[in-house]
């Protein structure tokens, strides 16, 4: 490989976990916002989703200049394609981090609903996922990569268990509804984060086997 | 361009027009199974993703497989890395219309809970945006793809109108909750499609004009 490919795909690289570090604070942030009741964190997290979004197109653009510039081969060229769908899945966490921020936002204007014991622990769950789902990338580790995409079902399960228990809530009382619609939509928001690091996840177990554990079709 | 190029990129356009046209029959069946309240038609949506799944992983594989033996260079080498983005955009549209239907399926089980004015009209323009992007896309039309993105505040806001009706039945009773919880979500999963819709015609955008119209950063 030439000294200016290997140079430019580690640059990408850089970029790519910048990008994914940005978006993790968002998550963090946008949870932290609900649970320590601070709206001004919220508000952080809709702000600087522009960051993300102008991050996403430089890194795109890079992607497609490095393949006109360099047309990497074999490996190479799988490493810039999967960080052209990495770089998706990461702006499109962003973009639930700053849906969670908005729900918060509503949900911190009326007394909590109830302690928040599920939402921090799927969001732990979560981030969790995300944090490994880059550190496989950057380590090519697809025994790491298996392990997220492993995890994707306990998400679900909690985020079931959160909207059955909400749902009891707002048979009982009427006035809880609007709160806890709020709150199942930031349960569906994680678990759609948590899709992603199994997208993001699934695709490094690609990179480094080269083959797919996608939907089902193999990897067991 | 060579003529060998030019064939697969051609057989690589209409592998995802076909994909377009699975996704696209896909949300009409999810919609139709809840207005005719017909539960066969929503399991056929479940049944049918796989096929477009197996497609999404042969697409993708023949975009590297292209890149690799081709290395196709500027509007080839955009369209191609587009063909990359609007296949996973479909493949996501996809797994929204099976989420469309698993709520089918929990509604169909009890009776209806209003006439379905606003979930018709919403999908009817869903389905108008992803048949308009796809279209955009095949004629490389860059009007039709700006007006494709600016439908999408007309979704958001029938959304936000479903969403405060179906708050107001949860109010006058809770034994409306679960139902309406389904609609809300179903709106949702629409609204979503209709978000991808965007993305799609945000790509094609950039493939005619090649610049952004994305996160409103320029083209206006």
């Amino acid at each position: 490989m030439g000294k200016v490919l290997e140079r430019e795909l580690s640059r990408l690289q850089d970029r790519l976990l910048h990008m994914g570090s940005l978006t993790e604070q968002a998550i963090g942030k946008a949870i932290r916002s609900l649970t320590s009741k601070d709206a001004a964190l919220a508000e952080e997290v809709i702000e600087e989703d522009k960051t993300i979004d102008v991050l996403e197109i430089e890194i795109d653009e890079h992607c497609v200049r490095l393949l006109a510039l360099h047309k990497p081969e074999a490996v190479d060229l799988r490493f810039v394609t999967m960080a052209f769908k990495i770089n998706n899945d990461l702006e499109r966490m962003g973009d639930l981090a700053v849906n969670i921020a908005e729900r918060t936002r509503s949900l911190l204007k009326a007394p909590m609903l109830k302690p928040l014991i599920d939402v921090p622990r799927m969001a732990e769950l979560t981030r969790g996922m995300v944090t490994d789902s880059l550190d496989s990338f950057v380590r090519r580790d697809a025994d790491l990569a298996r392990n997220v995409c492993r995890r994707d079902d306990e998400v679900d399960n909690l985020n079931d268990q959160l909207f059955r228990e909400l749902l009891t809530y707002m048979m009982q009382d009427a006035k809880f509804i609007s709160r806890a619609i709020d709150l199942i939509l930031i349960g569906r928001h994680l678990e759609r984060i948590a899709d992603l690091a199994t997208n993001v996840a699934e695709d490094v177990y690609y990179l480094v086997r080269g083959e797919t554990i996608k939907h089902g079709v193999a990897g067991d």
